[in-house]
């Protein structure tokens, strides 16, 4: 789910691009996320060009550094938000030199990314991702099984090999929160077979939580591991990152909803005509208003080919029950929480500078 | 491929018993394993245990701790033959106390096994193991993807966090057997696709090194890491690992093809029912044999349920072409270069004991 929303965000961010350039916030990030994707991507290139040969064909296919037939391709590979966080988190905590240090850690986590796209979109049966057909597609499941499995090797090999002292906790930091992503990915599949009466908001939010916050907690956390920090740096990061994760998650499912069709290249209300359990929709479903009633009805009919007219009925019971004005107020609080464990570790703004313009860009389209 | 016949020689093991209560090297190997396990699951309880919940389920079943309905079980958990592998080369090379220091190591790369275990059956869709339903059979495909990318992340986190001086080699080598583990699953997926004339001698042989051989050299490495042992003694029981494992595949190839039923517990000939490119199948096609030409018409012909008469011409075919002979020449051969290697490491043959029982346990249906 969070992957799928990532792209959408991403292409709204995209699209608003000469707004974007009006936006000093969203100016540094561009910056931070362009000087992260340039210092990642040679350590991303050799660690993959290191895997055995068929293997490493569909994980460049899937990177979009080729296409299908092993031609050279420029493909979207997405925009290394969580590298960066590594990075940003090293800068804010380390002295010189910390960033240069971290990028065998940035390169690893997004290598685990990677490996838990091309497995989520096996499970959830997605065909397409950074506008290409995804690698189970086109390479089969088991083609797409194996690549996820070796990414996941390779970015523990990248630790392990890693002779920086903070590589063996960094490691087993980024091995834990494989586990929390997991778990996150079975509550969410599990999820889509139940009835949406059954499913209770913090369900939802701990799903929320362990499929989108662990990682971006994960990166800030390895960052702050990297540059030396105290375990309360160290924790602050990781809450963070986290927070504003959770932030991202319910913005985007707003966005999955009330979003700008233009804007999203969706169609309006894509989230609601696959009856997804997303927050804004659980928060109305739960809320005793007379409108969740209806809401309910409308959720359990079958899946049918999206009717505009339904569709609207939704989204308008979901607003009149509350969920629209709770995942907002919930996303300003998560944003809140995490600038205050953000403050509380790197108290210099200057110095939280590349973190805080990272939690703007993730989560822009709030406003 | 290579794990669907670790059972068949286990249930050949077993059902062999009483013979093997005659052989000292066979009472001596049931004494190692035993030890193994005996010392590595409670490691690999805790290590479970501290999986998030529903994961954990999927995982307990799949080691036979528990039925599918969460209660208790004493099912098979597989003979530990890895972990006894990592202990005896601790034991072989370290002092007092190397076994126990390298439990945690063990425990890793059962994990790992089970995790690729896990994988396999998914992709290979099969619906049995150690006697029991998959686990993908029992809690879909999502689940024990989920279930296998867990226990990888567990196996790394638990050598991560060993303080033990070896853990971080010890981990960069692990994953790198993922890596070629993955390249031989691939390999083997992909070779099911294609013509038996298309596929060489050497190819069958690499994919076997990858998929069989690699987890057990890496047992062996671990151990020898654990013990503190020079970079050369850590490559020579690297490479006795690898050579037995192919010993042990070619000789499982062999049993697959002309095995007794009643020990297998197969039907006669269940691999070459099901056109499988085992090692002796592929050394007989590509023999130059007049008999490899009627071996390639009657794997060419459609896969229809067993016909005892065209699987006994089929035996006859590879074995008049040479297969069955080269293959245990090539076991033999392959166990003589075993027994070179670990005598390079580990010349005192008291030492080298439970090494060699467990050679000897897992190609003993050689004789």
């Amino acid at each position: 789910m969070a992957e799928f929303v990532t792209e959408r965000q991403e292409q709204h961010a995209t699209e608003a691009a000469p707004e974007r350039a009006e936006s000093p916030d969203g100016a540094e990030a561009a910056a931070v996320l362009e000087r992260a994707r340039a210092s990642v991507d040679p350590e991303l290139h050799a660690a993959v060009d290191s895997l055995p040969g068929p293997i490493r064909r569909i994980v460049r296919y899937h990177f979009g550094w080729e296409y299908a037939d092993g031609s050279p391709a420029d493909g979207d590979a997405g925009k290394a938000v969580r590298p960066a966080l590594v990075l940003a988190a090293a800068d804010a905590l380390g002295g010189p030199g910390a960033h240069t240090r971290a990028v065998r850690a940035a390169a690893a986590v997004e290598l685990v990314h990677n490996f838990t796209l091309l497995h989520d979109d096996v499970m959830d049966r997605d065909t397409s991702r950074r506008h290409r057909p995804t690698a189970w597609t086109v390479f089969g499941d088991a083609g797409a099984i194996l690549a996820g499995d070796a990414l996941q090797a390779l970015a523990l090999r990248l630790l392990a090999e890693d002779p920086h002292p903070a590589s063996a906790p960094a490691a087993a930091r980024l091995a834990q929160c494989v586990l929390e992503l997991c778990a996150g990915q079975h509550a969410d599949t599990a999820m889509e077979d139940r009835a949406p009466g059954e499913v209770t908001l913090d369900e939802v939010l701990v799903m929320a939580e362990a499929k989108t916050g662990a990682l971006l907690g994960s990166a800030c956390a390895l960052g702050a591991l990297y540059a030396g920090a105290a375990a309360d740096e160290v924790a602050s990061l990781d809450a963070f990152g986290r927070q504003a994760g959770l932030a991202f998650q319910l913005i985007d499912d707003v966005i999955g909803i009330w979003g700008d069709p233009q804007r999203t290249g969706k169609p309006a209300g894509a989230d609601l005509a696959a009856r997804k359990k997303s927050l804004p929709v659980v928060a109305a479903l739960t809320s005793g208003h007379p409108a969740a009633e209806e809401l309910a009805g409308l959720y359990a009919g079958p899946r049918v080919p999206a009717d505009a007219d339904e569709i609207a009925r939704t989204a308008l019971a979901v607003e009149r029950a509350g969920g629209r004005d709770w995942a907002q107020a919930e996303a300003a609080d998560r944003m809140a929480r995490a600038m205050q464990e953000l403050a509380r570790a790197v108290p210099d703004p200057e110095s939280a500078g590349g973190l805080l313009a990272l939690a703007e860009f993730v989560t822009r389209r709030s406003r």
